[in-house]
């Protein structure tokens, strides 16, 4: 039997159970029992049951749009470029083909779930993307109830029955870490994204392995909400210290542009004093004063990926996952071999 | 006659006309002689006459989606946060009525025109917001022609039968004159926006007039397209004169945060060889070094009142324009007098 061809009766047939109780277990829907649910989950895995998106995609009349929800507080919406760069992607493969992008912006994780939810009894979107992904992301399983198809931008923790489209982050940070490395530098610390985001803890996690790999001492660590005033707020905290690092990784680039201001306050000379890398290479990063040592991750290109994969998905019914290229360092002025003290 | 009840009928009758052709010509459609035209748009104006916007929007049966498109370059569109706070503040009124919004960025005014027709066609949007204003913007007669609702950021230079929500930002720019002039600059100069956009236009009068009234001589002027490479390149022409500006007022933060960089790296000091000034407060300005004077023009203020009165034109029929207060000067660290030379 073709994985393609796998069907809930088969299923059912396999399982010795209805087709409805396939169905509710299959959609997380309560009603069915623990044991029966592992097991009808168990034969639905072996078969190779993969939900049917196609169907739904053509059961719709109107040409598709296209959902995007993002969950964050507006100022770090406003002040970082990585969303709009990457919307211009989307839009840029959308545009050609006569769809529309419905954009929502909610304050937390509950009225983003309500969110989908609505977009779908509406009939607003025939497919959405996933972004900042969460560990054990509550939106998965609710789309697969929905029976919305979706791309995950990265791969989520847990099971999922979307295609990713993913640009690795972690050779960015590694590479960030070794080139400080390699110019001498051993305090290096870290201005770290939200520990609730996917990347927030990957980038995390990069700097540490790096740190050990390189054969440094662990860096000082420190959590923001990737908003620009938790950069500043980081950045100050760890120059007012006694012994301060050398060099900040920071996990994206308004926070190291915050940083590169609180420096210029401080008097500290960049990159005499201090060495500093961002993330994302927004275009600010050309034209601040050194220019920004920092990690392409090339949103737009990822945005059009995205769309391209969802639409492939919508007509299809499947799409493969995409390993975009991984992020990379690009190397400005912002970075030099520490002082001698 | 109330001009609130003022019909087509009514025009035809008074114009001598059937109102077939009255129709046509208040539509900007083809098929009207000249002539026939000018006296039947003369008579509509005499009567009071407005385009019956509640008639659409009772007879869509969908709970309401607004559209925003946006013809701007990409690079623009992801350096300038004026539009992710713009639509944050459009998102936090729609997400409490379950309204949704659609977004389209485009290349050029000619998929902006198209992209609105095929809006209307595809029945995606009941309203929609212009911005970016244009001299004898072609979206107006557009729109009108396609009987879509819509609010206009600012008020356009043409006829327009739409509300207008408005942040004249012509005192903003007019303080930073007058504060720089005060003092003691003398020789200012202007990093202009483009100038097909009226916003690009009306900073750039409001600058001309300001250094007259001033009695300053007619500071140089640049022209950019509000991009942040274009502000760099701008900023690095004026200071590369024999007798350079002693301040620079810019049309955005941007472009203001990519002169600050140029300076920096020319090795003149901020504020005490150049004072600068931005326009639009993004949040970067607090952050960089020295902290930017600029124009606070609330981007996410005038996404929740043009959101709410596009609503409540589409539920009333009509809105009525609303004057946000205007653009004010926060003056920060960025501007001082001018060295002696």
């Amino acid at each position: 039997m073709s994985a393609d061809k796998v069907t809930i009766a088969d299923v059912a047939r396999t399982a010795g159970v209805s087709k409805g109780l396939v169905s509710f277990a299959l959609n997380n829907r309560p009603g069915v029992g623990a044991e029966t649910r592992v097991r009808i989950l168990q034969v639905a895995q072996d078969l190779g049951w993969k939900p049917s998106l196609r169907a739904r995609s053509l059961s719709t009349q109107r040409s598709f749009a296209l959902g995007l929800v993002i969950a964050r507080n507006p100022e770090v919406l406003a002040s970082d470029p990585f969303f709009p760069s990457f919307i211009a992607g989307v839009e840029s493969i959308l545009s050609t083909e006569r769809r529309a992008l419905v954009l929502s912006v909610v304050p937390d994780e509950e009225t983003e779930l309500q969110t989908y939810r609505s977009l779908v009894a509406d009939g607003r979107v025939d497919g959405v993307f996933l972004s900042d992904l969460r560990h054990n992301d509550a939106r998965i399983p609710l789309l697969t109830e929905l029976g919305l198809p979706a791309v995950t931008l990265g791969r989520p923790d847990g099971d999922s029955p979307y295609p990713a489209v993913t640009v690795d982050d972690t050779p960015g940070v590694t590479a960030s870490v070794r080139y400080l490395a390699e110019l001498g530098h051993r305090r290096i610390a870290h201005v770290a994204g939200s520990p609730n985001l996917l990347h927030g803890t990957r980038r995390r996690e990069a700097f540490a392995a790096a740190m050990a790999a390189a054969g440094l001492p662990e860096g000082q660590t420190v959590e923001t909400d990737f908003s620009v005033g938790a950069g500043s707020d980081a950045t100050r905290r760890l120059l007012g210290q006694a012994i301060r690092p050398t060099a900040i990784v920071y996990a994206n680039d308004p926070m190291a542009i915050a940083g590169l201001g609180v420096a210029h306050e401080l008097g500290i000379r960049i990159p005499e004093d201090l060495s500093i890398t961002g993330f994302d290479d927004i275009d600010f990063c050309r034209y601040v004063f050194p220019p920004l040592t920092t990690v392409s991750a090339a949103p737009a290109v990822w945005g059009r990926a995205a769309a391209t994969t969802l639409l492939h998905l919508m007509e299809h019914g499947r799409a493969d996952d995409v390993d975009l290229p991984a992020a990379r360092l690009i190397i400005r002025g912002s970075a030099a071999p520490p002082a001698r003290h």
